[in-house]
């Protein structure tokens, strides 16, 4: 039988490759998509739908209302910032970070890990082409292990021992890609940005739609969101 | 100006003694109690009570359904244990052991400090009188604290040094009572119980009345429920 894993998936071009790394290194992941209040909702639907394709065992969408305690462009009704004139991106932690959200999703993951019997969680943080997110960097995610392996039953009994995953966490953008199109991973599936339009189509111009296109661009293929006539 | 601090109140007798200590350490708090689909409702009014009474700054609820996840005998319907004949407790970690809970609450309180600009979280823990939950050792609540210090924006950036507060992690249930009355907690105001009755009464026989009977004996004190005709 083979071995379950937690995979954390949002609908973007990164947990979409972790996902595909996790199914190809042979787990038998179950999805883990956070519905947080965030504005851009069409996430919540392409994580289900890459889920379903991509054959995981089980899709779980929990619900975390992360605007009770404001403090995020992401969750607020306050503007995300457009890719500066220069074309390049701050270098400072944005105002689209939001306050200890890879802990609390992390800590659900381990929640659900304990519950099915898995040791496994993948999560696809990325500290090259990271956007100056703290909890993204390999440090924390080594604190967060440590302390998962003391915080829970199956850890303090020894019969299990948590390990949390992050294939991408030395990669560039353009190496991700290529990684996932070697796996098959559809990216016209995944969603990038941060301030899309009513209809979820991404403005191509805020920090994360500016990674995603110079990743295509350096991976030396044509994003499939441009191909389908979704992206500009 | 007053320090703020975030203490996680659930109602219980020890987080309402946490609460006075903070207060007596000259904090200014904001109290979070967790909606987290426990059977127990009664809980989630006497924090809002205790937390007016005592004198608070701030009380928040936050919604966080962990029933998702199934497991646990204090979110399912799967029956609470009561003590057993000999009147001893088990050794054993207790079905009523929810995965990640301390976690994913101290998750919470972590955004709520960053957001609110507080270092201090304060929580109820006890590693004496725990019913063996691996999730109040000291060695746990250290690496939770680690972990945080880089998650965060304001640990890296150096503007915060965050720190988890355990003033009841080496008492037993007397001494916290004691000094719970010493600095004027009233703990009529207090629910201890895992199986209370549809009017929020305690049974007077599930674990955690046990441990609060063995503490007001202890401590040589008669239990204002038992006073006000609330327990037996």
């Amino acid at each position: 039988m083979k071995k379950k894993a937690i995979v954390l998936l949002s609908g973007g071009l990164d947990s979409a490759t972790v996902l595909a790394i996790a199914l190809q290194q042979g787990y038998s992941p179950v999805t883990l998509c956070f519905d947080y209040g965030q504005r851009h909702r069409v996430e919540l639907a392409k994580a289900r739908a890459l889920s379903l394709k991509m054959g995981a065992l089980e899709h779980r969408e929990v619900k975390v209302d992360l605007r009770q305690f404001g403090g995020s462009a992401l969750t607020d009704e306050i503007a995300v910032p457009k890719g500066r004139t220069d074309g390049e991106m701050s270098a400072e932690i944005p105002i689209t970070y939001v306050p200890a959200r890879n802990t609390i999703f992390l800590s659900f993951a381990l929640a659900a890990a304990e519950i099915a019997g898995a040791e496994d969680i993948f999560i696809g943080v990325n500290a090259i082409d990271y956007s100056g997110y703290p909890d993204c960097r390999p440090e924390y995610i080594q604190a967060f292990e440590q302390m998962a392996n003391l915080a829970t039953k199956a850890g303090v009994e020894g019969t299990s021992k948590f390990k949390i995953h992050t294939p991408l966490i030395q990669m560039t953008k353009a190496e991700i890609i290529k990684k996932g199109l070697e796996l098959g991973v559809d990216y016209s599936l995944t969603h990038s940005c941060y301030h899309p339009d009513a209809n979820g189509r991404p403005c191509g111009q805020c920090d994360s739609c500016l990674l995603r296109k110079k990743g295509f661009q350096e991976a030396g293929v044509v994003d499939p969101l441009i191909q389908i006539g979704i992206q500009e």
